[in-house]
């Protein structure tokens, strides 16, 4: 009998996509307006799936008050108002697309959670444009 | 070919997450203001998600105004503007968790849904706080 | 030049509908399921509007830490998974319908709000239910 | 490592549930208002979501101007602002329902996109009700 | 001390914006695809809000079973799964606006409305298509 | 008899808090993690409100159309994908808050809108904070 409990956050940060080894038209070609050179910048949405058992003495898979300390510590004081590309090391050489960004968030959330319970993520870049990701 | 058919419900109700066997200290430890001695309470949005082939006369998978009578019958009347923790007799000496909540709902569409059909619901307790069952 | 900033809260509680010096049957009459005796609940969402004239310094009509502080302090605190009837002093004998909850918050925040700024409020009930009071 | 990455459409088309095949009474019976004589109609919300793995260069599982082209061409061309009844050749004799209407975008979307890709697709005809297909 | 109260409804009807008075090409060139010959159709969402002094005994501005049952009558009987152009008679020889519907809305539940309230609508034609209106 | 019609827009932008004649301490001070030196960014959700009467022949206030284009070149082009501190100059010396983003929005619309009609405009900045001008 297993549960999936979610729990959505929210950050600001801006970014942009281009990749250094690439020449600016071809940046401009693939990336198009999302590789202008001074950063623009979202409200990202995030959805927290963990998926368990429910403990039959409070009813919860997870208790809320540590799936919101782990959100806290490991997405929004990593991401929340940072610019992707300068201050988040993994984007340093990859490119900060949704899809990257929610498997980055993912392996944070990962090892740090119970490996009794599964873990499954949805990143809204715009509210018309989302990933998800659930580590397979 | 199998469709999913969502219909999405709403039912406001009053609850206390706490433990009759507990302290009132270990209440307030692990459920926090959520166990405030004289309740609070939600708007809860339900997804209900039935999954079938559509018929190929009707292009139903079920009909709507069917899954309505049901969603109306066994959660509307059943918890709208109750006291989840005094109202309902399968809360007596379990906590009403969105958890919890939301298996008893699936139970109860589960036992008066078509042995074809296949079931899975989403219940929000509030915007940024939701759970999953499909009861496995 | 005058310009409204919003902020958005939330906070859940328990109420009824009812009034001590009415007959059951006329409390049922009048407020229907609203009244039943055990209470229910509603995620109450707020906008709060506060319109002045920006700072030419910082481009605020209000830094909005500080009206994070005053929503804090004056709404969250004060009614955040409570019981409206009963841990309420001024529903002791009003109804907690939303209009007078809205009423409330109003004071609540207009009284430590700058003078030179206005106020109006929106609180929802339900996503379906709303009401506005702007203090005239 | 598949990433799923959804875009959202619109469309406004105009339908009516009923069978040539079927007396009056029992278009009336079984799709109730649906069936009413000269239409009505419904902004459609589709989300399409595509699923396979990042490419490692540009970080994308699929370029979103291309699924924004293919959803232009396979969907909104072909359903906005139409008569579904009327002006779409798979309704002649099959019931716009939106189980049907589902099946058949994902189809029209599923022939064009690279084969190492999977499809899912959710559709809403109201708010309220929904309906997702994935081809399975 | 005046609140306004608002309830929110639905319809789905068909409609085409066109002018029997115009040309084919006229219609085409200010209408565009809205004035396809077979209609399209929308979800119209609707906000209904009711100014006045809330009473002192109920602390309702009006009971909400009363406004719902004005915006049964008034408009979901006249409107939901109608065709504007054919079934509404003012449609006659007026384009189904949103500027047109709010209006009539606004003149058909004004007409039933105790005279010490105010009324103002807002009519959502799509997402992001919407109107207001207030009577002056 | 005025309406008012409403249409809503988007545009994704980084921006950054801080005054350069203030030391990087009264910054931080004021703007807190809004002046991080990289820069973070925003979904700006732009609702657009034209109010006017509406013309009798076409039941419009405003053409979407016209208004669609007015918003995509004054809007949407000019802050779309952007730097707000770097690629605006009226931010050059200026603070690019919420409001100042709103009065310089409006002031754009308001240049190229007819005379007769009124403007008034909503920026969301997030879903939970968002301002209103008018030119007032």
């Amino acid at each position: 009998m297993r549960v999936t409990v979610y729990r959505e956050a929210h950050f600001n940060a801006a970014h942009r996509l281009y990749r250094k080894d690439w020449s600016d038209a071809k940046n401009q070609n693939i990336f198009g307006k999302c590789s202008y050179p001074h950063y623009h910048g979202h409200n990202y949405d995030l959805e927290v799936g963990v998926t368990g058992t429910p403990d039959p003495e409070t009813g919860f898979v997870i208790n809320l008050d540590i799936l919101k300390t782990i959100i806290k510590e490991e997405v929004e004081d990593y991401f929340d108002h940072k610019n992707l590309n300068i201050d988040i090391p993994e984007f340093e050489n990859t490119v900060p697309s949704a899809e990257n960004i929610a498997i980055l968030i993912w392996n944070r959330i990962r090892k740090v959670l119970h490996p009794d319970l599964d873990l499954k993520i949805r990143l809204y870049e715009t509210r018309r444009n989302f990933v998800e990701y659930d580590g397979n």
